[in-house]
């Protein structure tokens, strides 16, 4: 594969030897960025790099002056509280720094002395947004969750004939997007039963998540210039998981004519760290269009695409109730997924979003979608594993669930695996539900 | 009305010359804020108000120290590019620098001497967009228009259900936000006719524009928050003309079921003055929701609502066109309505927005949605005009237009009038197609 280099090599470990122990989501393969402080300190957030449990100051980096070039200018700019400067500067850039990191962090390594001092134990830090996220799009790549929740909303028409044509995707709300750790009130809003006459007003009945994957934009585009889809992951930063919390009474009665609204904008939830694209590289895998299906328009195909415009980031969602914490019993893990199953790639979204001109700045973020995968079991979100509410899931310790309750937390995983290449993950995205206010 | 104070009155008359004339848009009762410097000049952008044909800075202002308390930290406030801070600050700052500005310069005022120095003709300046627009949300307020539209693009169900009880409202795209004067080439994407069997890539055919006007948010509020009617007009900062350019052949073929997505993010245009709430005070009007509709649910119902909650803010729009610009021909005028026709309140809209806990920022913007008239010819769109264009509209130098052309320059422009008050204006908003790239 031409994206492989030497930082993607199962043969690297870390002087970190937390790193090094099978399991850890952040091997010396990974390096993904977040910005972070000590806990409960009045420290600037500023950026860092998970290795092993422990996070790398890039304030501290940049400060020791111990790279050139590039991956100095990268170490500086990662300096903020938001990345966006970093993100904003491009491949060479974020390639560069990754490498001098990857170096730095191996086993021999001269700088080891001076970095050894640049550690802080994850268990030691708070997280703040990685960036300023300017705009948010959403977009609907799961054909699997498209059909199922279709059937949902319009049972006599499913899938809608655009969704082979077009990635579909709207707007959605960036100001109340958060870190892992995000509480919220559940939603109160109009929602009327399909016997009623009128709609009534109340806290949402029907709170779900959504199992996404956040895609940051680095480096953006001037308005009216499309990025082509031989371009289009130039300009793509990396991953983080993302829960993209939906009220869906609220939704079913809202969303005509011009899509989901207040069912979506009471609160989103991002994992802190940002896994490059660079270094899920070894995970990508072939993007096929079914023969049956329309193939993509000329502006939506590519021979990169086709032969390696997926990745396998696979994903799990868990439910932990306030009767699990108050038992001590470990989450209840619901589903599963990969974003292989994708019907879109992250190119693909990327070139149909700026095909009319518009514009990207850096730390845009994307959501893929709910990635619900082909079986029942795979679905990510309440919506889709309970029928639309019709029946409930069992949890481990024998609770039910048909959409989340008050106090329940829900936690999302994310990691990849390949043949010859280590296991990196994106740690977690975690998120509580409180009672309505 | 208890909203009139000093700053209202009609006999005040400025030291300005060109502020008393009549028919100007910015006498002394109006004093709206942009984000100025001089033309072509390397200067920082800073706060500006329109006093007639000129504007004063506030960074002069706020430097010559001549005001006192929240009126002088609302005019150091303003000395930025952005003026999200000032916006931030909150009514009591508003309109304490509102009254200082209208004392100052008033006939008489001792600060004349001072301020003439800090005067800069229109002339002779150039605008930025006014803040930092965080997020943007367009509402769909115009009956008249959602019924129209909706006749065109589902003529078995113009109007939805939800349409009268719901202030409905979508995401969009804050990047591709600019300022009077923006360009842009014609969008390209996806789009199919109806009895096509796949659908084709090319320019946008139905290219057209939305009349709306653009609320700025001042006071935000904290996720999980809502906003009661009773205190949403506190939060509102000021209008602005808007103009949501439009690609109706992309928005038939991909709004459904997320919205509309590309058919509006390649551009949107803001006119550079905001006209505060508290100028627009004088032309306030009753609130009515016809008898046989169904009436307002009570977090959308009070009784300043119904009293005084709607703006009759009058707007029309010219097109100007490459023939009229060879022939020296002024611009064609093409549609007039007014504000005060919406069928929900700008209060309303805030408190919708919120009622789930969305949370707001200072510079945030809402669009009204195209505000067409009851009248055809009080239509707000091209598509409305022509009859989904199906009709050609003649213009004043007699060329025909269904929707726009290469080279249209579209100009909007906004004004208020009531017995006993003086007409304060919007000035204008201007945007010219460019070709396809």
């Amino acid at each position: 594969m031409s994206f492989i280099n030497e930082t993607h090599d199962i043969n690297l470990k870390s002087w970190v030897a937390s790193a090094n122990q099978a399991g850890t989501d952040f091997p010396i393969q990974n390096l993904p960025f977040a910005s972070f402080r000590r806990k409960g300190s009045n420290e600037e957030f500023r950026g860092g790099v998970a290795i092993g449990d422990q996070v790398l100051d890039l304030g501290a980096v940049a400060a020791a002056n111990i790279f050139d070039g590039v991956a100095q200018e990268a170490a500086e700019a990662a300096n903020a509280q938001a990345l966006n400067e970093f993100m904003g500067l491009g491949k060479a850039h974020w390639s560069g720094l990754r490498l001098a990191l990857s170096r730095a962090l191996r086993e021999g390594s001269e700088h080891q002395g001076t970095l050894e001092g640049a550690l802080v134990a994850q268990g030691d830090v708070e997280y703040a947004l990685p960036c300023h996220i300017g705009d948010y799009t959403d977009f609907y790549t799961s054909i699997y969750h498209a059909t199922a929740v279709g059937s949902l909303f319009r049972p006599d028409n499913p899938l809608l004939p655009n969704y082979k044509w077009v990635p579909i995707g709207y707007h959605g709300r960036a100001s109340s997007i958060d870190v892992s750790g995000q509480t919220f009130p559940r939603p109160k809003g109009q929602t009327k039963a399909p016997d009623a006459e009128a709609p009534s007003f109340g806290p949402c009945k029907r709170l779900d998540y959504e199992l996404e994957l956040g895609i940051y934009l680095g480096k953006g585009n001037e308005l009216g210039d499309a990025i082509s889809i031989e371009d289009a992951e130039d300009h793509v930063f990396g991953f983080c998981l993302f829960n993209d919390w939906s009220a869906r009474d609220l939704q079913a009665w809202e969303y005509q004519p011009l899509g989901p609204f207040l069912a979506k904008n009471f609160a989103s939830t991002v994992s802190p760290w940002i896994v490059t694209t660079e270094a899920l590289a070894p995970y990508r895998t072939a993007w096929h269009r079914d023969e049956n299906d329309p193939q993509p328009m000329s502006y939506l195909e590519s021979a990169q695409n086709r032969e390696s415009g997926s990745f396998d980031i696979q994903m799990d969602v868990l439910i932990e109730t306030d009767k699990m914490r108050s038992e001590n019993v470990a989450p209840s893990k619901v589903s599963e997924s990969s974003f292989k199953h994708s019907y879109w790639t992250v190119a693909q979204m990327v070139t149909h979003h700026t095909v009319n001109g518009c514009n990207f700045l850096p730390g845009d973020m994307l959501g893929s979608g709910t990635q619900s995968g082909p079986e029942h079991e795979e679905a990510g979100s309440l919506l889709e594993l309970s029928r639309g509410g019709k029946e409930s899931i069992t949890l481990s310790n024998g609770e039910e669930r048909k959409f989340l309750e008050d106090g329940d937390k829900v936690i999302m995983r994310g990691w990849c695996e390949a043949d010859g290449f280590n296991r990196i993950g994106f740690g977690s995205v975690e998120g509580t539900v409180l009672p309505a206010k």
